[in-house]
């Protein structure tokens, strides 16, 4: 499969943005990303936004062209939408679209303004990423979705809230450079295990936060690459999608993720490389036990030996393979829409050698960024590699 | 550009179902789309899936990995939202899929609940497609934009409310024997006259109605049809999007359709057809003027030029373009993100030669089906043939 090239990328703040409304924010990292990839805005042939909950929040929906006047691109937009998974899947439509060669030049986004709804609201937001009739009307938001799930590993595998809670330590000691992340303070197990229960076993912080945020890159064709002389280092060498029952009662097993594994074998096969040859990887961490599950499904580690691995430093910085040096969605946040192409932003900068924790993985070559949606009813992996 | 061929198609019947959900409306387009397929349903690689409204209609984002369940696919899917273009936009997200090789087989489809929401709230989840901060909450719905952009076609061209009154005419008289439509009966160039004006000088009459629906079809690469000896005489041979600013104040004018041009410009040179090739039209008629923005836009007739034609009959089915044979939007009905899909749905049959209305255009070998979001700010145009 052909690759296609990260010309640049661009990011806002994660957190609260009481005064920008989602095409402001988006304007943002648009604007950084086209600058970081010096390529005249002209060119831009597409956009593919990702977004979730703008028609509940901001009673926004058809955001796709909005936010390409926002962005100054004069081009076709299309919105794709597949809960937490929207990035990842506006990422597989800006390839799909270089790749069938109808595009050279695609500018890739996601945003989300989540901060304007209160708590309760937010939490009925994000349950529109469950079945409605079967869970979220049964009471069942996130954090029990998830929960479940824990609690089902644990059962299945073994494991305890403490091993967890090492997973939420990391993911805040490594945002803790990031000048984009919600939370920059380091934490301990004891705050973990603390804090008051969300959905039991899970706490809040092992939950990732409401946020407000966008995130954008440019993807350009080897040819266009070529042509103008691009500096654009990084590839995206493979890509993949895998799709599973929305309900977990429709699930063979509450602690495995097979969207995660029919993506990450479709990624891995297009890029030629093996879970071995992966140097660095960003996962989603919506949950504790979703990083967990995300390691595991990514074919790093065998099912229900992912969170001893985690539980003993094997995924901090200083282990064998770092797990979201970013800070994940746990510490660098949420934005629901934004995140899958924010995965791809941090991907890009550690690979490239200018981001905060690029000094952690030096030698890095391929890198994962793993997206996924709802109780990873959608998920979507990306390979990205340095040119040699 | 390599032609993608229709396997099969399938349609609920349009109109107010109150004792189904999203899902089992869609169950049964998909059910249909794959039995006329003749293809197995293990062997569908994805879902692209067209949706609006469903956040606010049914409180259900993540829409496409429930469909999939609902059909029975195992795949992953995914959903595209550009207003009422969504359907036309996951159209091109399967050709996309199949064109870059990335799958073979992909069920395309378009669903939307929308009369369980009372008027009202109907008007207002429609509006989510307009530029919320600079029109909604001006209180400019969507009768209200076309309504603007009528006088402003009257006051630089010339029009008046008999001439779009033919259009409503002609769509209702087209539509009676569409077993799939809302409306089957025949109305009078008085009845849309003396109708309720909605937005002045838009009547009842004047604009589609409210719908439950579904849409399906299932497309294929020539690859695999020839390998497995699909019957698909019918392939999408060019296929195109545009856009424009969201909101109508960024236009330069009010009563031209660029996205349309646009994604019309790129259809055709795709097919390597112009608009004097083209045997029968579906387009997107949300109001009467809009079926004149549209076929002007399509190239049809010069801008300023198309009311003339649809009032003197040229659009007719016994006119020398017959347009919207389906009873577009207008009478059969306008499940939103289902549109886009059931006119490719419409135009394959009555190319085929199974549609009720095929007998009109017995020797058509080149339709065009165009789907538009919002105020014509997204437009995909795609162009199907018979194979020779």
């Amino acid at each position: 499969m052909k690759p296609v090239r990260i010309a640049g990328v661009g990011l806002t703040p994660f957190g609260e943005h009481p005064n920008q409304t989602s095409r402001d924010l988006f304007a943002e990292a648009a604007k950084a990303a086209v600058a970081d990839a010096g390529v005249p805005r002209s060119d831009v042939d597409q956009l593919c936004l990702g977004n979730f909950v703008g028609d509940v929040a901001e009673r926004q929906g058809h955001q796709a062209p909005l936010m390409a006047d926002a962005a100054g691109i004069d081009a076709p937009a299309t919105r794709f939408e597949n809960a937490c998974a929207s990035g990842g899947t506006a990422i597989r439509g800006a390839l799909r679209a270089i790749r069938s060669g109808e595009a050279d030049v695609v500018l890739v986004g996601g945003v989300e303004k989540m901060t304007s709804l209160d708590t309760p609201h937010v939490t009925g937001a994000l349950a529109m990423a469950a079945d409605d009739l079967f869970e979220s009307r049964t009471g069942l938001t996130f954090p029990g979705a998830y929960a479940l799930m824990a609690r089902a590993y644990f059962e299945t595998y073994g494991g305890t809230h403490d091993a967890l809670a090492a997973i939420a330590v990391k993911n805040h000691a490594n945002a803790t450079v990031n000048e984009y992340a919600q939370f920059r303070s380091e934490i301990t197990v004891e705050d973990v295990l603390d804090a008051p229960t969300i959905a039991d076993p899970l706490g809040l912080y092992d939950s990732c936060p409401v946020t407000d945020g966008a995130a954008a890159a440019v993807l350009v064709s080897e040819a266009y690459a070529d042509d103008r002389s691009v500096d654009a280092p990084v590839v995206i060498s493979g890509s993949g999608q895998g799709g599973d029952s929305l309900a977990l009662q429709d699930r063979s097993s509450l602690c495995r993720a097979p969207a995660t594994e029919t993506a990450a074998a479709e990624a891995y096969d297009e890029a030629g490389v093996e879970p071995e040859d992966v140097d660095v990887v960003e996962v989603h961490d919506c949950f504790t036990i979703a990083e967990v599950l995300a390691i595991e499904g990514l074919g790093f580690y065998e099912p229900g030996s992912g969170i001893e691995a985690a539980a003993s430093g094997e995924t901090t910085m200083d282990g064998d393979l770092p797990v979201n040096l970013s800070g994940g969605l746990k510490a660098k946040g949420h934005p629901v829409g934004a995140t899958g192409v924010a995965q791809l932003v941090e991907m890009t900068r550690l690979l490239r050698g200018d981001h905060p924790r690029s000094d952690v993985v030096s030698d890095a070559q391929t890198g994962v960024a793993h997206n996924a949606g709802g109780t990873v009813a959608s998920a979507t992996v990306h390979v990205l590699q340095v040119e040699q």
